[in-house]
């Protein structure tokens, strides 16, 4: 059977920070990034491609704010935004995708899906919303769209008057249409998939499908993923080559190899950034724990060349 | 082997005339849109769901527009944004298309497809747009669009001083993932693809997919899907009961069966309004010219009542 592995795209793989965000930078940046993965369609793996969507996700809620208070259009809530994002960012991979496989005279279909992912409406993060989505507002509306929509703020540092919405990040608990993506996967067709971590939705007491108002991690999301398909390699495509311990620190040093329990120890002696590296890493070892052979995380522009990238496995290898 | 039907939701399957577009009104009516389908699961179809996207997609593109003038944020083309309905559009009828399920104790797998459909650069609607898109704008700002953007633009009668996009609307081709659609649908699986008639892409002189800036017909799109995965039935729900002839004249007449030789003779002389009827009664006769069994015309919320309907089909049964 084929190999068949996950890619994350996040961070530059998509739009890099110094960059506006226009179509043109964000179509270059795709295909540069789908250029790494020819290596592993040559060596005949199956692939299942996900992806970030925040810059996407945070323009698209700021028109919705814009669209409200110039032409009085409805805002659409958070699911419905994600799920936007899902469908145009997939359709810029897909397309790109075609005429980066076109370029290497490979022919593989290619599907974008549009996917929920279940979410514990008991999980604590709904208890404590952390994650920034939106604009900035003052405190007058903020306050203002506290009491209309029930939303939730933190205040921003750096920014005068500066007021942000906050949503919960809760686990993933389940990806709703995995069997789907296994058979198309494992029949030769790249599937795109769960992209910006997936909407949000819970099972209510009924059984029915709900949205939550939530953002999951794209990362989290993408190693389970992974392991609900049963793939045997999972890669995050991030803005940095390798990992890191003692970051910024004089003993700094990069890591190319490491075992789960060497992982484990890191992360609980605090090497790793939350809200940066640690959240990779803990979707790495998640992906391991759960019988998955190797994680990647490694520069987008450079998965293609094997010495870039630190590889996360059950064992060192003898 | 199990009958496929595709249905094309229109109209106010989704949202009526008279909404403001509010996501509660959008599941709502995509609700009980979706009831209307449970009879054919019941009988043992397999089923792939299209949709429109006229008034999401408007309102996409407004907010792309309102985002720029107040955050200066790029705007999307035209392409991202049916993508990006399309995502939209799609989850939440199949959200609600789960929670329909559950209710009637049916299991089936639901996917949404992001859907590409390939139209012809040298279409002749290229040379004359006729889909008016997004906002209207004055003669001023119009004139600045068409400098800055190269938009092209018609005068809207009614409006004092207003001026609208107008795009291309060319006939569509092929659809790109059909070989998918149609191995998902025969396996049980519920998919929901090619909304809003498709974002529509052309190959280039090299063999690279491009996006179109235009809108296709989501009838003709549907129909072609239809063709293209082999299915039995086409569907068009829309917001009347029935086909009429002499339509508004005094000898107006309600028709419950067609055949292709009579309806092609009924188009010909014009018994039916362009930009209205004629364009869904020409989806429903290709899908019959190219092997379908039956066409059918009906309001979204009876088509579980099989009285109401205009019904096409080669010729009349005896």
């Amino acid at each position: 059977m084929c190999k068949l592995a996950v890619i994350a795209l996040g961070g530059n793989a998509l739009l890099r920070g110094n960059q506006s965000g226009t179509i043109d930078e964000q179509e270059q940046n795709t295909t540069d990034t789908l250029e790494n993965l020819i290596f592993l369609l040559e060596e005949g793996y199956n692939l299942v491609v996900t992806h970030g969507n925040g810059p996407q996700v945070g323009n698209i809620l700021m028109r919705n704010d814009a669209g409200e208070q110039i032409y009085d259009i409805p805002q659409m809530p958070l699911d419905i935004c994600v799920a936007d994002s899902q469908g145009g960012i997939g359709y810029m991979i897909e397309r790109m995708m075609h005429n980066v496989l076109k370029k290497h005279n490979i022919k593989r279909e290619i599907v974008t899906l549009v996917t929920m992912v279940e979410v514990d409406k008991s999980d604590p993060a709904f208890e404590n919303p952390t994650k920034r989505v939106g604009r900035i507002y003052n405190k007058e509306q903020s306050g203002k769209l506290a009491k209309d929509k029930g939303w939730e703020f933190r205040e921003e540092v750096k920014v005068k008057e500066g007021w942000r919405r906050v949503v919960p990040s809760p686990q993933p608990v389940s990806i709703l249409n995995y069997k789907v993506v296994e058979t198309m996967a494992r029949s030769g067709t790249i599937v795109i998939a769960s992209g910006g971590g997936g909407i949000p939705v819970y099972y209510d007491e009924n059984g029915n499908v709900r949205p939550a108002e939530a953002v999951i991690d794209k990362d989290l999301a993408g190693s389970l993923l992974a392991s609900s398909v049963g793939a045997d390699e999972f890669y995050i495509l991030t803005d940095v080559s390798y990992v890191y311990i003692n970051f910024n620190k004089p003993d700094q040093q990069v890591v190319e190899f490491l075992n789960l329990a060497d992982t484990r120890k890191y992360l609980a002696e605090g090497m790793f950034a939350e809200g940066s590296m640690a959240p990779k890493i803990r979707a790495c070892m998640q992906f391991i724990e759960k019988g998955g052979e190797m994680s990647v995380i490694t520069e987008a522009f450079k998965l293609a060349d094997k010495k870039f990238g630190t590889k996360i496995t059950m064992e060192y290898e003898d």
